[in-house]
């Protein structure tokens, strides 16, 4: 798929829910994404789709029918809840069925997480204001740390023994390199970091580096640096204004962009986008976040993360005035005490947060 | 070897201080461990080691001498600096061929971080008190992630492919588990949690969390709960005050215990000792800081991590009372600005920092 531009601005949208709040931050997501297709003059085609869910799961015995891909492959964009409901589907079944199946089937290899302290929020890092972390990781997608290679030897006994191999591609870490870069280059700043662990794990983290340096070459304008996991976590706490664009494996990705967003306050209103920056496959659009069970069916779910994930997605198609205008509209939504939700320390619900950012649309 | 006990309070220790800063803060902790020893009544024989370290390596082209084991094995503890130069020696050869291999010889298996805030350090967390953040990270520290299993197939191709495994035994699992209970059942909140991501990497993780559930079964009395690594990263700075005693693998471990002691303050003055718990071999204690190469050779490193680790050392030894005695005389040392080093706002230099804490010991 192309992105539609220019004239033909008209975007097929695959909009999947999934599981516990998924269902709540969806609908508020989509009320935006229809307020600012007619203020910015695009037209929007909205397919909902109920499998990537636990009770598609339930029904059906597994987590997306064997057509998933065609249903999919042709929309310009997936816009994603959550999935998981361990209560029901352990984890590894509903998430390897579904969202990582569209990660790596749809070769969405680069997961794009901005952390940015927003007004209104208040970071937990002493004296931090907006403005003063603002950065993104870019954390790889498809392979690494989360192989499905492995496995067990004398199982059930005391000799047993557990492999799980870490599987890295010179294409497969070039690419998110050369996005990383180039991301880095576009902006203002000009700095990556990059995050191994190679003190340690002393075969695929050098590797790493080593590909590091060699892609550097290729970008003589971006100045970059590496740093060993441990002290960089550390770094996120203590020196956040340090970064621009900190790239990183599978694992290691995951984690900075779960610890970054909490050094912004909380991981409820982060974004994420899953890109396929080649436009092949559709890319995916989702708050960081998960199903939260412990809070689904209550209405009081934030949906910041999934609105802004829809900001991100509109920039993905090409409507980056339309994604600038709902950035401002979740800001101005933040500094609010009575249209942030309870999470934020604010009073209103799902839905009168969703749509007093719509309203801000006009 | 045996502790010694009762009335026979000598302790043959082993000093090695490797590299960088390691030569500046050792003679520090020396200092503190030499008044403890005049002010409690027990006796120490120090012998200095100059290998791990890479001067050593410069000299012979290995980091230690191949009879490295009988000249430490009768002492009943390693008191260690730092290591690693890495302009001069990769930091994996350095490592590799050192501290790691004190770890996985001497099966130090559990390797015990306390994260706690002290006075006179700040938090970077906003309204953090000293007593509001105080636990443990109990890691891993012979398998795991840090295995040398793997390798390159078409190197320097375009179709490099890298791979390395993880490894767990149910041996390893279950000791250190069972080490992290023990510490949970002891402690006044009886409180454990474990680190895994089972939704991402899904077959040691999970495997971990089987032993973990399977092991809570002998520990009634100790409440415990699980986390994925991504967002336990975010509790950390969220909700610090939420832990007691934190378990994890060697990679996990080693993040949790730096990004918990960045949110007291700095990882400059946080300890850990590397432990045997059936003392069959000797046990280490070390600053979790490394060498620091940019401000070696100044006089001017915070020798507080090292003399803490004097502490946990004499804990361990048996001598609790001198052990707490060393504590407080490093709250009091760090409570006064001309007392601390510079690296937390303090006038002190290296020496005059250990010498402060020496002479509160009288
Ligand atoms: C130096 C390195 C190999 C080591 C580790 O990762 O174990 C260090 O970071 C530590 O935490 O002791
Ligand atoms: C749910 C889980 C498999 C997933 C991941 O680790 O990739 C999530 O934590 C994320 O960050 O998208």
């Amino acid at each position: 798929t192309q992105p539609s531009s220019g004239t033909n601005r008209k975007y097929r949208l695959a909009i999947i829910p999934g599981d516990g709040i998924g269902k709540e931050v969806v609908p508020e997501g989509v009320r935006v994404l229809e307020a600012a297709a007619k203020k910015f003059g695009f037209e929007l085609q909205l397919d909902d789709f109920d499998f990537a869910s636990c009770d598609y799961y339930q029904k059906h015995g597994r987590m997306m029918p064997e057509d998933w891909k065609e249903q999919v492959i042709h929309h310009d964009a997936i816009f994603f809840g959550a999935v998981g409901m361990p209560a029901i589907v352990p984890d590894h079944v509903s998430l390897w069925g579904s969202l990582i199946k569209f990660r790596r089937e749809f070769d969405q290899y680069a997961n794009v997480r901005p952390v940015r302290l927003m007004p209104g929020v208040k970071s937990p890092l002493a004296g931090r204001k907006p403005g003063d972390i603002d950065f993104f990781v870019v954390r790889e997608n498809t392979e690494g740390e989360y192989s499905s290679i492995g496995g067990r030897m004398y199982p059930g006994t005391d000799r047993e023994i557990v492999t799980q191999q870490t599987v890295m591609s010179r294409t497969g870490v070039d690419r998110i390199l050369k996005y990383a870069f180039e991301l880095a280059q576009k902006s203002p700043k000009k700095h990556l970091t990059s995050a191994t662990k190679s003190n340690g794990i002393s075969i695929t983290m050098p590797y790493w580096d080593e590909r590091v340096k060699a892609m550097a070459k290729s970008y003589p304008d971006v100045k970059w640096d590496q740093y060993h996991i441990d002290i960089l976590a550390a770094h996120f706490v203590l020196n956040p204004d340090r970064f621009n664009v900190v790239v990183a494996s599978n694992l290691f990705g995951d984690i900075l962009s779960d610890l970054g967003p909490a050094c912004t306050g909380t991981i409820g209103i982060a974004p994420s986008g899953s890109l396929n920056p080649e436009r092949k496959f559709p890319s995916l659009f989702e708050p960081v976040h998960g199903s939260a069970p412990d809070i689904a069916g209550q209405g009081v779910a934030n949906p910041i993360a999934q609105i802004w994930s829809a900001a991100m997605m509109l920039d993905h198609l090409g409507e980056a005035e339309a994604s600038g205008a709902v950035i401002a509209a979740i800001e101005r939504v933040l500094s609010e005490d009575k249209l942030r939700t309870r999470d934020l320390g604010g009073s209103a619900n799902t839905q009168a947060c969703g749509k007093a950012v719509a309203a801000i649309l006009g």
